[in-house]
């Protein structure tokens, strides 16, 4: 993959303050860059939708809270400190029953609803 | 990058758990991989080799302790949930005046003194 280089400041982000800035869920913002990669931080609670991406690995990152990842075959119970990585074409839903914050890692080009478009699709994401 | 296709098993991975794994330092292990990059955990203590990657931005997510990371013309404090971003040829050593457990996040051909070989240098990692 192919990235126009990219002018970057170079400053320490502390995810608590980005994950203050915003209470929006389902919502993520881009908190950094690096190799065509997206560093995210978003907040969960209730159920997502179901989707894969076709083109995409993705990683979640429990900063804090718990919730679960939903596969087609099973449930993976994550925490504060507990990180998963789905892999491209894997159906999986997150589910938290209460607010979640987490950190997501994912190519630049990675829709959070990955083939299906609903109304919590988000096209373009703020950077904070 | 091209990377061969990963059959991987999607599971749970706890930071501390990896850490708890071993306690060499600057000694980094891969503990997830995703889109041909690898998420790793490191413990630094004391001052590393300065040195540069020609083609690879590098992430360092504090999980526990402090560090700088010295560039030529400033220090860097980060702390437990700091992370910061060091873009492709930028010169950076990272000093830990006590042991402190790092996640790096960076391209799977990213060797841990770049441009520099010493008896730091890690050729090969460990998978935990």
């Amino acid at each position: 993959m192919k990235t126009s280089p990219h002018v970057q400041t170079i400053e320490r982000v502390n995810l608590r303050e980005k994950l203050s800035l915003f209470d929006t869920h389902w919502d993520p913002k881009i908190v950094g860059e690096l190799n065509g990669q997206h560093v995210k931080v978003v907040k969960f609670v209730g159920e997502f939708v179901w989707h894969h991406h076709d083109h995409e690995d993705e990683m979640f990152l429990v900063h804090r809270g718990q919730f679960r990842m939903e596969l087609r075959d099973r449930e993976i119970e994550l925490r504060a400190g507990d990180f998963l990585i789905v892999p491209r074409g894997v159906e999986h839903r997150p589910v938290a029953d209460e607010e979640v914050e987490v950190v997501l890692f994912e190519p630049a080009s990675t829709l959070n609803t990955g083939n299906v478009t609903s109304e919590r699709t988000r096209a373009t994401l703020d950077r904070l």
